[in-house]
């Protein structure tokens, strides 16, 4: 069968893949397929299309039943869009230093909702009720942006992962401060596949009253959503969502990505596989003389530490990236199409490297 | 042969077609195919892939040699990412009454990068150097929020669509007055296809700083681009579209989507297949007693004037948007897919109700 | 006696007075005296101190029981602070487009707030309900942004004074559709002292919830507030106030210069000499052949149109402004310590001009 | 001779002092006797008055010939225009954790201004350049705010003093990094009486180019100066000061505050004095057995450690506050008004119930 008519050219290598980012993987072939499925023919645009509006039995199927999605471009909006709707013009956020919103979105947080992040040091990227208290204080000094929510990472941005008990620890905690929660979870699925329970598990059961759910890490071409699970709370998410310039046109291709993803099990098979490139990837390379695997290796990612001469070496025949180039910290994503004859031949390498 | 797998269902009519809105339509079938061409292997995140950098060449293959391009999600996205790299944070923007700017993006630019709109109203939606004085004057008057910019809309929110001529002395005279020019297009392609030329004949060859260049509306699944013109007095374009959130982690099937639409005539296919059936039917509307064309159709919208007992119940039939509801004025958009059958079809329930 | 020591020098002629502003005039010697009054010792900053503290009974003789008045710095801060407490995030205010708000304050409501002004243009300054209506739908599409507060001002901006019944025909027209109201009182004590009747009368009476006090312009040296008549409705002033860097340290002198205007009758005899002042250049100025004026005079602005070349040559002798330089329109302000000497001096100077 | 006529009433007593802030301290005599003097006539409003323009040579005869004054209202109003006047939309500013911008402006700098704050721990309130390289990074990374300016107080928040020479070092490292530097000077006068330096030593010359000049806490009513040292490369203060709703209309009477606190030497025996007392307070305070001083002594503040009990019961006498409430940290303050027998008193108070 001839391929489908484009004037665009194919410029890349379809067989290679490296460790930079689980968002270097393009499309899974399922979530494509979905795309040409909703294609033809005229659908409302703006979310009135019959794509969205199923999407909801899905999300709820997932997060139970008062949840509501909102199909979003990417996380930083996510977070951006759930954080608007957790604050008021006086509010902060508490998040940990190393947190997504605070050292990767370019100041947005700041920028599009004015907020204010109030960061704590943490040994592993999770934030706990003591830590949180280390910001949680001065709710009635207008001296001081008032701590409204507090945003958690899941997986966070070290590969860690929360158990539900420490969510709900920490949800509990922060409502009764009289703060909300939400959950950053660009690699959620990640996380529920490490911890092997639903997503619901840590997320509303756990007190979670808002969530970015994200798509594009876990297959998607481009697509994430915040979900709701606390709507009586939370007024106007389609205002927030359009003035933070989130709204898509053609909302049934995010929409029908994430059907594609959630409607059975995609999204746990494309997870699992990722984390177990990872558990292989992290057990061979501790192995090898002079490696050490830096955090407990939980998720799709894994943090190391080597001879920085090695690591340069190693990064001339696969891609990844330092993570803390002067303390020689490297971070090694998998991704749901990595294989496992990547992971061994990035072992080889690795072994090659460290021997000269 | 049987259709790739996905778990996601088939929820509309591929057949059906209304006249709402050519946001309403899908993806050309070229521009699917181009994602899929894109898709496979690792390509690095955020625009470093080889995907953005050929569309590069496809852009000045358009809009000239010095031509720089920066995909982002949605036009809202891409106008508040232009006007910011034309202002600073006291700088204000001139634009018509009726800018999609001012009415139909949530106070985006007002929220999100803090700007102030000084308005003008236009008979047609296209503003002259004359409407543009009303509003350009104390430039160094701190009280005044400083006019630093003019955007306008090609082809207009109202369907019309200017001359290269009446750009180029829009530019001239807001560049004398120490103003840039912002152009949004949205749908460009349509105006191109209207007035028969190049893009650039009334884009950089007419003083145009910047523009948003629109390829959901002409054929993309999602996806525009910020075009800068005159790169030299732009700065910091990236940084600029992350923090307004528009920065697509997969940008290479951003990318490819506005490759498959511009590397050779699709994008002008598309738009002049629109423009014709918009004018078929204008044409056929016409002759119906009782309806009044609004302006002229210039490209792929006609507004009307008809009863509002008839525009209701003609939009039991087919789906379209009163536009002043008050007045009984109507919008009817035709896409890239629509088909003559369905303008047809559309005059023939016309007359239908028109003669109830 | 000796006056008091300082290593300041004056500057000024403290006998010339002109046309200019309200603004140009200083402080009010019973003024002056209340911040001596309030000096010495320490007293509680940032609003906890005692003369803040008995404001409120001030201000609720004025505005009643439930009033609550929250000292800032100038005009643009009462007025963006009161907008941000009648809006969310998503929230837009209707003004007339003569309106302070819009023209004169740099964009600080859009560059501090993110608001969106919605203008209507007004043959007087002054909005009706139905000139209201003409920005006031679109309530439920997150397309636009949400008209949450109209903003009037009293009195307006071409000098024009509001009836009681005239706001309160507005606010209830406003509050049907769930919109709230903000006076803009940068001169409301000119505004009751021309209607002759308590401010009580076209504020919270009228259906007023939230005004800006302004003191500046009626005899204070610096000094507004944010008065608060629904208190139920309005959160968080403190915050807002301080977010918003209106909050003063030492604020017992802004409050105690308040005091000194409110506590008896100082801000009406002020308001009423101005006005007064104003009637009397009017009418004088009305009986010079070829001198026109513009709007009715109901308090202490006169707006007249004379020729440019007269006005210019005046200008030479007594300070004023023209309002519209284009069509000769200028105007003529009369302050607390505008003298009928000074007035017919003035009026002598106009008769030469316009006889030459 | 009778007091001037008002009536407003006094409602403290004048004699009546307390450690709790040197902005609890009413206005220097000298300064209240410039405002009479500035007092009446009419002058240019919003800057453009003779006070205002002679401020420009008071300014210049401190801070070098360049130097240009912007008066403003409050601390928090000059920090927020000054570190606009440093950034572009996409800047992000470093400072102590500890500085009043990240602590004590209710997030201001974000709500206003959209900017990021990157802040440091530092064992004192003092930045060095080691400590700044701890977040000065990632400079054309545009998933990280591009840090664009260093602020830094003088005297720190916790009374510390920079010595010219390592404000000059700061300096120099964060301009060879591209950024600016900002002074906080809400205590300018009280550290360059501690160090006996003139202000220039540690600004213009140690290299800094911009700086909050603080008047209210040496002893104005009301007042602050944004002061632009190097004007080249400081872009439309007028315009940012507007919008940031920082402009006073009768301006003269901030500007000669300023002029009699600058003039000759009342800043400088204001906080001569200040000190003083804070070191007459420490030295006392340090002999009674169980209170430590936690940082050295080098302006008016005082920080010290002592039972939580006992600084309760000392509370009930004279008024201070906890710094840290937890670990029992007090700080005790001392302003310009200070007495000899305030601070005798006080240690007679300590001593006492320390003893108990």
């Amino acid at each position: 069968m001839n391929p489908p008519k484009t004037d665009a050219r194919r410029r890349h290598d379809p067989e290679s893949r490296g460790f930079a980012s689980d968002n270097y993987a393009g499309v899974h072939p399922e979530v494509l397929a979905a795309l040409a499925l909703a294609n033809g023919g005229h659908q409302v645009s703006y979310g009135e299309d019959a794509y969205t509006e199923h999407l909801q039995q899905v999300i709820r199927s997932h997060f139970g039943a008062t949840a509501e999605a909102f199909p979003v471009f990417n996380g930083t909006g996510a977070n951006v869009v759930a954080l608007q709707a957790l604050t008021d013009r006086w509010g902060a956020v508490i998040c940990a230093e190393s947190a997504h919103i605070h050292t990767d979105e370019c100041g947005a947080p700041e920028h599009v909702a004015g907020l204010k992040l109030l960061t704590v040091p943490t040994p592993d990227g999770k934030l706990t009720p003591e830590l949180i208290d280390r910001q949680a204080f001065g709710f009635e000094d207008e001296h001081r942006a008032m701590p409204q929510a507090v945003s958690i990472t899941q997986n966070t941005e070290l590969g860690t992962v929360y158990s539900p008990d420490e969510i709900r620890a920490l949800c509990d905690h922060a409502h009764r401060l009289g703060m909300k929660v939400h959950l950053d979870g660009a690699r959620i699925a990640n996380a529920a596949a490490a911890l092997d329970v639903p997503m619901r598990a840590f997320t509303n059961a756990a007190g979670v009253d808002i969530l970015s759910f994200g798509g594009t890490k876990n297959g998607a071409l481009l697509g994430e959503a915040v979900v709701v699970l606390t709507p009586d709370g939370v007024p106007r998410m389609k205002h927030l969502r359009k003035l933070s310039m989130q709204l898509a046109s053609k909302m049934r291709f995010v929409a029908v990505q994430l059907e594609a993803l959630l409607a059975r099990d995609l999204w746990l098979r494309n997870a699992r596989h990722a984390n177990a490139m990872a558990a292989r990837l992290a057990e061979g390379a501790a192995q090898v003389p002079g490696v050490e695997i830096l955090h407990p290796v939980q998720a799709n990612a894994v943090f190391a530490r080597l001879p920085h001469a090695a690591a340069e070496r190693l990064q001339q025949r696969h891609r990844f990236y330092f993570w803390d180039e002067a303390a020689g910290d490297v971070r090694w994503m998998c991704a749901f199409d990595t294989t496992e004859g990547d992971v061994d031949a990035f072992l080889v390498a690795l072994k090659e490297e460290m021997a000269r």
